[in-house]
C-alpha cells in the first residue's frame, strides 16, 4: 500500500505559522521524518491559507523537493494552486488531490492532470454535497471515473477517496466509508482507493489508536492512504497487515523490522 | 463481539503444570484476569493432557466455576471430556469445542450438544484433513450446518471455525482465513463464526503485535474469538473496532474507557 505522508498541512497551526514566516526547516524536518518513516509519497496541502494558497504551494514545493526525492500529492482544490505545484514537480508522477463529481471540478482539474500526466484522486461528493449512502458515493465515483477516462485518463491512474467524517460526529461514518470502498472496487475493476485516514478519529481522544484500528478494517480495499507516516505504531500495524496479508515472503520483512527495533515494542 | 478468554489451555507449560499440580489458585488467578480484561466466556482445554483429559476437565470446572460466573466454552475432541465439563457447567449456556465435518466427530458430539442444549464450534475440516481452499472449507461447514440443523441445533448455536494456521509457516494462511470467513457468512445467513486468534501469530517475533492487527482485519465477519482479554492492547483494539463500526453511540464507551486508562495509553 501506498503510504501518502500527511504532515505538511496547513490546518495543522505550527505548520501554518511555518508556511507563514517561510520557516523552510520547519517544513523539511516534517517531510524528511515522514519519508524516515515509511512514506511513498508526500501530502503538501496549503488549503487554509485561501488567499496566499498558489504562491504557498510553490514556496513548500520547491523546499520539500530539496530535501526529499519522492512524488508529492499536490493537495487543494484550486486548479491554479495545483498547476503551480505540478509545474515544480520533479520527482516521478505527482498525485492531484483532488476532483470532486461537480462538473465545474472536472472541468478545471481534469486537463490539468492530462496535461501533466499525473495521477488524480477522485472525492465522491457532488453539486449536492456529501452524499449519506454508499450506494450515492460509489454513484458520484462513477461519474468522476467516466469523465476522467473520457479525457484520455487510465483507470489505474485514478483514485478515488470515499470521504473519511469524524465517528465522532456520526457513528455510521466508519461503516459507510467501508461500504463505500467495497462497492466502490467491485463496481469499476482496476480503480484504486485512497482516503484520509486520521480524519475518522477527530474529536475523540487517543486518536492514535483509532486511525491504527481503521487501518486493516480497510486495507483489504485500499491502495492508499495519507496518513502520518511518522507514526511508529501505525507504521508497525502496516507491517502486520503485508505480513498477515501474504504479501511477505517467509515473513522476512516483518522479522526484519522487528530486529530493527520498527515495530511497537 | 463475544470474547472467550483463551489463557487456560494446557499447551501453555505453566498451566499444564498448574493442573498436574492441582493448583486451583493459579488457574483461578488467570481466570479473574480474563473476566478483569472483558471477556464474557472462558475456554478450558486440557487436550495435551490426554490420559487425565475428563478427570482435568472436572477439575477445572469445578475450580473455574468457584470464581468466576461467566458460561465456559468447554474445549475437547474427546466426547468424554466433554460430557463430563458439561455435566458440571452451571453459569448460563456453555460451548462445546468442537466437532469437525468427520462422521464419527459428527455422530458423537452432536447428541451431546442437543442433550445439554448448548452451542457447538465446528472445525472446517474433514475425513480427508484441513481444505487448502476458502471454497472447500466453506463446504466442510455446510456438512457441519446440514448435520447440526438435522439433529435439532439452532442455527445461531453453530459457531464455524475457519482454522487458524500460522503466517508463519505458510503465507496464505491469513488470506484463507478471510475468505473462508467471508463465503461462510454469505453462503449460511445467521451461522455465527469464531476462531482461535493468535494461532496467526505463532513462531513471529511480537506475536501480540500480529494478533491486534488480524482482529480488525475479520471483525466484519466474526461474532466470537477465543482470546486473551488480559491483553490491554487488543482489548482497546476491540474497543475502538466497535467505535469505528458504529455499535457506541456518541462514542462514549470509547471515551468512558479511555478516562478509565483502559485504552492502550
Amino acid at each position: 500500500m501506498l503510504v501518502i505522508g500527511e504532515s505538511i498541512n496547513s490546518s495543522r497551526k505550527s505548520v501554518r505559522t511555518a508556511v507563514e514566516e517561510r520557516d523552510a526547516e520547519f517544513i523539511q524536518n516534517l517531510a524528511k521524518k515522514q519519508v524516515d518513516g515509511g512514506a511513498g509519497m508526500l501530502d503538501i496541502n496549503v488549503g487554509t491559507r485561501v488567499s496566499n494558497e498558489p504562491e504557498d504551494m510553490e514556496w513548500l514545493v520547491n523546499i520539500v523537493q530539496e530535501v526529499v526525492d519522492l512524488p508529492l500529492c499536490i493537495d487543494s482544490p484550486n486548479p491554479v494552486a495545483l498547476e503551480r505545484g505540478l509545474k515544480l514537480h520533479k520527482n516521478g508522477r505527482p498525485l492531484v488531490n483532488s476532483t470532486t463529481a461537480e462538473e465545474s471540478r472536472l472541468k478545471s482539474v481534469l486537463p490539468i492532470v492530462k496535461e501533466y500526466k499525473c495521477m488524480v484522486v477522485g472525492l465522491t461528493m457532488t453539486e449536492a454535497g456529501i452524499p449519506h449512502s454508499a450506494e450515492d458515493r460509489c454513484k458520484a465515483a462513477g461519474k468522476i471515473i467516466e469523465a476522467a477516462t473520457k479525457e484520455g485518463i487510465a483507470i489505474e491512474d485514478i483514485y478515488i477517496d470515499p470521504l473519511v467524517m469524524p465517528v465522532s460526529t456520526d457513528v455510521k461514518c466508519g461503516l459507510l466509508v467501508i461500504e463505500t470502498l467495497k462497492s466502490v472496487k467491485s463496481s469499476f475493476p482496476g480503480i484504486k482507493t485512497v482516503m484520509g485516514l486520521s480524519n475518522i478519529s477527530f474529536g475523540l481522544p487517543n486518536r492514535k489508536l483509532i486511525n491504527r484500528t481503521f487501518l486493516p478494517m480497510v486495507i483489504g480495499y485500499l491502495d492508499s492512504a495519507i496518513m502520518d507516516a511518522g507514526d511508529i505504531k501505525i507504521m508497525a500495524t502496516l507491517k502486520a497487515c503485508a505480513t498477515i496479508l501474504g504479501e511477505d515472503d517467509y515473513c522476512m520483512e516483518y522479522i526484519t523490522a522487528y530486529r530493527e527495533g520498527r515495530l511497537d515494542v
